[in-house]
């Protein structure tokens, strides 16, 4: 099978064998996959990685020998394959066994390539009348949509969502219906605009304008989303958020931060950070019809054309950028 | 009256006038007064401080206009001056009003001085059977406790306090009736068997030893309260919680900190600025005996021997500096 293969900067296109399933394992061939920023770091070179990259995908069950049922099923995969045995796995919680394997960014082959195995346990099958372009993602929006499961939040609470980017605008678009008066912050008028069409209200800030626009909102918001992906999000956040408000902390930088935490104490403020979430939710929340996710993407390209598709992904600035598998 | 002025890295003997009250407010005569941390910030010019400092005191109402029953009231004061009408102020939160001052710190004359001016909202009545010795210790027994007030803290949980100085101890004494099996963490054993004297378990990790005495603990604690007084505490604490935890950060650093956010976003962990925190819960907790402040005093001055007073409680590991006003 044809796969693209990460390595010190460079991605090759390299012929592998089909991956055989273990037990409990089902192999999936991949329909259409997304490119996040995540890859964009792998690919740089974020946790030493080497291997098959891509963690947003539609796939079909092509064999499941523990599972025959399975096959031909469409499905989307929760990519944190856990132990089985650790309290985490034992409470259901796999996102947090510390020995997981993670589809695509730690020790398990991802999504670009025209084959990957997942864990049964994994597979979250797609309702008929969803797309693949709008099922592929449910890996992000599942992200997204894990702060209203951290954090309650209420119709009443003043929300902003800094940064604009994929992450932020699925952050917005899938947040506002716990709270319509929701606020997304961003850069790029271009990108406002797809959320203020979906009836998101939008406060555009330039870079380098944050000292003349902020301020206004300073201490204003019950809860800040950073969603920014620059290390300095988080100050501008903090200074966003109320006294005894919350901030929920998306960003993975490489880079550490530098903070001045007093403001964190004397204003008695929570960070909370936010990483995967629950795929059935995203599923549902994309069958509902409850927002368009289609608008979110800039290009589709075929696999067999994924040096220039990751280019494109890597643009600043870059919408979702797609990868058709011809399923 | 002699009061003890603070003003770029000196604290000179000055006689002032007896403040008046103005409306609303109590004049209180000071009968003894505790040294924090705080204050030595405020002495070396943090917040670019000069004034009057000390928010840590026991007094009596010498005189009140507004309210004449409260005079000769022995009482103890929380130290944050609301304006009065905005929404902080109007739930009776005080604390977070954005235009508060705060007695000894910002823009208030505190208790380094035989007396000074309290609104009378913000007086809180001393048991007669509590000394002063024990009530001087609300104010910082307040805060340690309020951590309890922001997160539920369950019997089950694995709880950790990072630090063994003033604050860190009353955490531990205070904050192990919500958590009977709570660890204190610290560099002293002088200071840790204090804590333990009173059923505390605790860990001794010498400066220097964290990395060959934490690792074992690493991820194991639901909640870890960060009372290091140091900009790298937090990162330790960090690594002490496991997936999904919380950190409660106590401390406020002039120097900003480094830190890296990956893990707090991977790990999903909660960080929860906590500063002052609730007088009467400080006052009814020291009256019902559940924790003994007094052995956490190293020495008690007269006021007038301030300039000993204070380079004791800066000695580094100084425990409690106590000034007695021969009230």
């Amino acid at each position: 099978m044809r796969a693209m293969y990460f390595s010190n900067g460079t991605a090759e296109a390299v012929e592998l064998p089909i991956p055989e399933p273990g037990p409990g394992e089902a192999l999936v061939r991949v329909l259409s996959a997304g490119i996040c920023n995540t890859d964009i770091e792998l690919f740089s070179g974020y946790y030493g990685f080497a291997g098959v990259a891509g963690h947003e995908f539609v796939g079909r069950v092509a064999r499941c020998p523990d599972a025959p049922a399975r096959e031909g099923l469409r499905i989307v995969a929760d990519i944190n394959c856990g132990c089985g045995t650790c309290r985490f796995c034992l409470a259901g919680n796999r996102r947090h066994c510390a020995a997981r394997r993670v589809i695509g960014i730690v020790d398990r082959p991802g999504a670009f390539a025209e084959y990957l195995t997942v864990p049964i346990a994994n597979l979250y099958p797609v309702p008929d009348d969803l797309g693949d372009r709008e099922a592929v993602f449910a890996e992000p929006l599942a992200a997204a949509l894990e702060i209203g499961q951290q954090i309650h939040i209420k119709g009443s609470d003043a929300v902003a969502v800094l940064g604009d980017g994929k992450l932020g605008l699925l952050c917005a678009l899938g947040l506002r219906h716990h709270n319509p008066r929701l606020t997304l912050i961003g850069r790029h008028e271009a990108k406002l605009a797809l959320a203020a069409a979906q009836g998101v209200r939008t406060v555009h800030c330039p870079a380098g304008n944050e000292d003349r626009i902020l301020p206004e909102r300073r201490g204003t918001f019950d809860l800040v989303i950073e969603a920014t992906g620059r290390p300095e999000g988080l100050a501008q956040a903090i200074e966003l958020t109320r006294p005894e408000g919350t901030v929920a902390l998306k960003t993975t930088s490489r880079q550490p931060s530098t903070l001045n935490l007093a403001k964190v104490v004397v204003d008695e403020i929570s960070l909370v950070g936010s990483r995967c979430g629950d795929m059935q939710l995203a599923l549902d929340t994309l069958a509902s019809g409850r927002l368009d996710v289609r608008p979110l993407t800039q290009a589709v390209y075929p696999f067999t054309d994924f040096p220039r598709a990751f280019e494109a992904a890597r643009a600043p600035g870059a919408l979702k950028v797609l990868l058709d598998f011809g399923g």
